[in-house]
């Protein structure tokens, strides 16, 4: 018998990434945890934004975005564009992250993440705290060495998760899906 | 500079969970890593689940689902639930799984799950391979040790992540939300 607790945002962990937008003028980082896989054919995310942020209307103008994925050493600057307001500060700038150009959309990916994620959003979701933008991922990149042949392969013990409002590592892989099917 | 990779669902790491659905008759376990939180206020997540499933008849009929997290002990569990279909096995029973009664749905949580998160659908929204069910969180219950006074926490390195076709540890905590802002 569990004890019951309070409706809460629970779901654990999550992933916490780094999302860029710009229109070749203007651009802004923001802190996303509210993000996930939606659809698989073809590839689609959504993120989850306030409408108060100033990512928010690059990215309702542009209708494009870049998924950059957090890696340890970008710890400070996850929690840093999370807390900052890209209204007054240039965050490319007030962090040291450079704009990369993205073979798929005008939207800047961060250079010193890992593996940028091109998406072009395909459709609006209106909540209360939040407008869900549903998008197709366009387009991909990833350094060097985590994608020999093209093919990505992420490192265990690289990436950054949120668990309730702590980031955590990420360590070893226990199984690969279907496992448990194989003899 | 990054090296171009095909589009593709890289984003990572993301949830890997145990789904329960049922209407008191019929009932079944789905495992998804298609989740997310998607609003703060009131509390909302996603699920996206392929129009074959099983599942997916139930959650269209009854609207109502427990999103189970899922740590190490279950981890063959997490695994199985994805690879054998409802239609044909009562997953509870094929993996010594117990039905919990919830507190606010009529569909049954997973005992065996550490938390257990009561969502009512509010939107479907129809992708190309899935279908998003966008549900409000109406409840949650824990296990005791993690629930002392009622407040949820969850312990460094129990719960597990999903990392492109990988299920991997979660790990310790290295940071807490706006560790940067503090003096």
């Amino acid at each position: 018998m569990k004890t019951e607790i309070r409706a809460f945002t629970h779901l654990a962990p999550v992933p916490a990434v780094l999302v860029s937008c710009g229109d070749g003028k203007v651009s802004d980082i923001v802190t996303i945890a509210w993000t996930g896989t939606i659809n698989s054919d073809p590839p689609m995310l959504s993120i989850s934004v306030r409408r108060t942020r100033y990512s928010y209307e690059i990215i309702s103008k542009t209708g494009e975005f870049v998924v950059n994925l957090v890696s340890q050493n970008l710890l400070k600057v996850l929690d840093g564009c999370g807390v900052v307001s890209g209204r007054d500060t240039d965050k490319f700038e007030k962090f040291s992250l450079t704009r990369e150009k993205c073979a798929h959309v005008a939207a800047p990916a961060i250079a010193e993440s890992p593996v940028s994620i091109e998406c072009v959003v395909r459709q609006k979701v209106e909540l209360e705290s939040h407008v869900m933008f549903l998008a197709e991922i366009v387009g991909a990149s990833a350094r060097a060495d985590w994608a020999e042949g093209g093919k990505l392969h992420i490192p265990d013990g690289e990436l950054i998760a949120y668990v309730q409002n702590r980031y955590v590592k990420t360590g070893e892989t226990v199984g690969t899906y279907g496992f448990t099917a194989k003899k």
